[in-house]
């Protein structure tokens, strides 16, 4: 999704910068590296998402006349400025991992390797596209392990932060292997299964319980779920019963249960029961209702008789770790290395590579963080990063989401051992030596700079007064 | 920001059952009520808002030839159904409270009355318009109030959730009273100010933050913010120092530093004293990172010597509250009241008026809840619920962001006490004794409903079989 303005989608600071650096000259190549400096408490690995819409967003990146007509507006630009924003394009380079690959802190989701300008201009919206969509498909991840095989579905479509934030969170559980959302939109622009069932409304809307599931089963093509929870759930699960009797009788099939409130455990079980007493071992239960990985990881292992779940609200707003501390950040400068030593903010200079290890048991057994530039390290090495944009033009096969989710499912197969709700050991990420040899140089270099010169811009290179 | 196809704006269930409600025969008039059911625990008041994005949304609500097209493509409508998508609007009538109104739990935001097709359709987009808003709304304010008349900036527009979000979150932010934002493109849309000061790289880019300061001095139009802490923050401050004496010997202020790591109390203390002895006791402080309400209220209450604040990421995600419970439930149909008695779920039935009391002092006092046709409570209460849209038409004067900002401001300083980041007292919510009877009625009527019949759909009316 994007936007009519691209070029406007940005921070302020970001035009006001570039413009410095016009006035100044200063437009030498930059790299920058996208990453998560740390993982929330609750997370182990992140899947990196959203690298599609980046892309798609740097394709598209201009300023229309309407947008120079508004920056000109605001009075802080200067003519040269505005005719280099009608004019700029994305020209440089971008390097990322896969969409939907398991990434790491401090790894790089992707760089950017650009004219300076062109580089820090689209910084806000690289990371407005990644950083929801890897929240969001993080904790989707984490929703299918704990499901462990049961289908999944996402509709939270209904708390999601507008109707982008909507297609963004349907396609990013789709990706790591959700089965279907409940959001129609997504279904036709990403082609996505849609399913659903009924609204409480629906059952208040009739004089009883039971003639609302009559309803529901005569009415709907495709398959029957009786939601049961409206006034009481045993007795909802009761008159389904009746329900799908009477159903039966005119050829109608129930393939479901809905449970959206109470103890999903304690019901689940009662509800099997009354189920497979009636008859109807095959009537499916589906539980939702303020779901989330914990509590799905919770129902499995205490062995809840639910066959698929339905996660909306929590997934919305990824609400157990909605922020991710995620940053796109100045590496290399004129060929020079760039880092920041703020307080619990500092970066790591220097464009990078990741190493992936495989175990000789199929599975990943650990990263190591390296100079892009430099040799693999020895042993059942891959790289990471793969140079997706060659001077403003995509220079990879882009895969479709379908692709996209099958290679999400082989990777993190791959990752057995990290992906439990429950388990707390890291999976272990290293610093090449030529990478912590450099970056410490560089560090000494930063501290010792009051007498250094950088090859940096330089004031008196720069013609303002 | 309205889909194209505001019809797919939807989740699959609302258009199986109003195909099921066409097959039935059954669209009485139903009302709908929106509210929270529960304030997060870090919230004593909500700030609605998104309302004006879900009143137009409603006026540009139908299905395109493309959206008709995909739901035959599904294979879940018949031909009728498509048909009276393809055709309908939104004819209905709607209440709500003014955008930027201080509600609390159980308060309709807004209510819907209209034939229940068009009621149920609705109840995504309308949900999806004022969550999120209402999420970023509430704490916005919460900041404000910390803030305690000092500027507060909304810088958050890289973490949102799309572009769309960072429009809603910086309009949302600004009619609660923040002074600016960062983001652009809200600056275009919704002529908002914006502001800004530098990043990281740029100093990084710089041989030294010295040449990094004076470059941005020499090259910003308007107010110059100097960014310190990029290596160590007081080191930072020394610098900004020196190069502030040789802008100010070419003419050019520096208006504020920014702090944006580390203790901001005490960098912020020793940053003043340091500007203070060199001469500098007009340039501000401005303080970021992390920041939220209770950050700033600590501050604030220390007496940290910070002139303004921005606040970002924690703010784009409502990050300690993400997610309201926030319902849209049915609360009559066909003239009968509706109820849920779901688990920790339940609904009070009837459409419903609040009623607001205006103490002597000028202070809030107390509100009831009550039947929206019952007489006024005795006293000084107003109603808080006006009719915006009758048979489908705003049928209210629209005001403008600046009208609505000012109405909030007017609003919240009549609820000083309950403004407060750090206190608990709760603001009294009543329920008028005609409600509250007349739902325990309706609730007895579900509870008894085996045996009974209420004026719902009845199955016998009903075509299909």
């Amino acid at each position: 999704m994007v936007a009519p303005a691209v070029g406007l989608l940005t921070d302020l600071y970001e035009l006001t910068m570039a413009s410095s650096y016009l006035q100044l000259g200063a437009n030498d190549t930059a790299v920058f590296s996208l990453f998560a400096r740390k993982l929330p408490a609750n997370r182990r690995m992140l899947i990196a998402c959203g690298i599609e819409e980046a892309l798609r967003r740097l394709e598209a990146f201009r300023f229309d006349t309407d947008a120079i007509e508004y920056l000109r507006s605001t009075d802080r630009f200067r003519p040269a400025d505005l005719d280099y924003f009608a004019r700029v394009r994305f020209t440089g380079d971008v390097w990322a991992v896969p969409e939907g690959a398991v990434v790491f802190e401090n790894e790089p989701i992707l760089e950017v390797r650009a004219p300076m300008i062109e580089a820090q201009l689209v910084e806000t919206l690289l990371l407005n596209a990644v950083h929801y969509a890897t929240a969001v498909a993080s904790k989707g991840a984490r929703c299918v392990a704990a499901s462990n095989g049961r289908p999944v579905v996402e509709f939270g479509l209904r708390r999601t932060p507008g109707l982008e934030a909507g297609l963004i969170a349907a396609r990013a559980t789709y990706l790591v292997g959700f089965e279907s959302t409940s959001n129609v939109l997504a279904g036709y622009v990403y082609e996505l299964p849609v399913s659903g069932t009924v609204a409480h409304s629906f059952i208040e809307a009739f004089d009883t319980e039971a003639d609302a599931f009559r309803a529901v089963g005569q009415t709907t093509r495709g398959r029957v779920t009786l939601l049961v929870d409206t006034y009481d759930t045993l007795h909802g699960v009761r008159s389904a019963i009746a329900s799908m009797r009477d159903l039966r009788a005119s050829g109608r099939r129930v393939s479901a249960i809905r449970l959206d409130s109470g103890d999903l455990d304690a019901l689940s079980r009662a509800s099997r029961a009354l189920l497979d007493a009636a008859g109807f071992g095959d009537v499916r239960i589906y539980a939702s209702g303020g779901l989330d990985e914990m509590a799905i990881d919770r129902l499995v292992s205490a062995k809840a008789p639910i066959d698929a779940y339905g996660v909306g609200t929590r997934l919305a707003m990824a609400s157990d770790a909605p922020v991710l501390d995620m940053a796109y950040k100045i590496v290399e400068y004129a060929g020079q290395p760039c880092l920041k030593l703020s307080d619990g903010k500092s970066t790591l200079a220097f464009p990078k590579q990741v190493w992936r290890r495989l175990g000789e048991d199929g599975q990943y057994a650990e990263d190591i963080l390296g100079l892009r530039g430099e040799p693999p390290p020895t042993g059942a090495f891959h790289p990471l990063l793969e140079r997706v944009v060659l001077r403003g033009e995509r220079c990879a096969p882009v895969l479709s989401l379908a692709e996209q989710r099958a290679q999400h499912a082989a990777e993190i197969a791959r990752f057995q051992h990290y992906r439990s709700i429950e388990g707390r050991d890291k999976y272990p990420v290293g610093i090449s030596d030529a990478l912590m040899t450099a970056h410490r140089r560089a560090v000494a270099s930063v501290r010792r700079r009051e007498g250094l010169l950088r090859n940096g811009i330089r004031l008196e290179h720069s013609p303002p007064g």
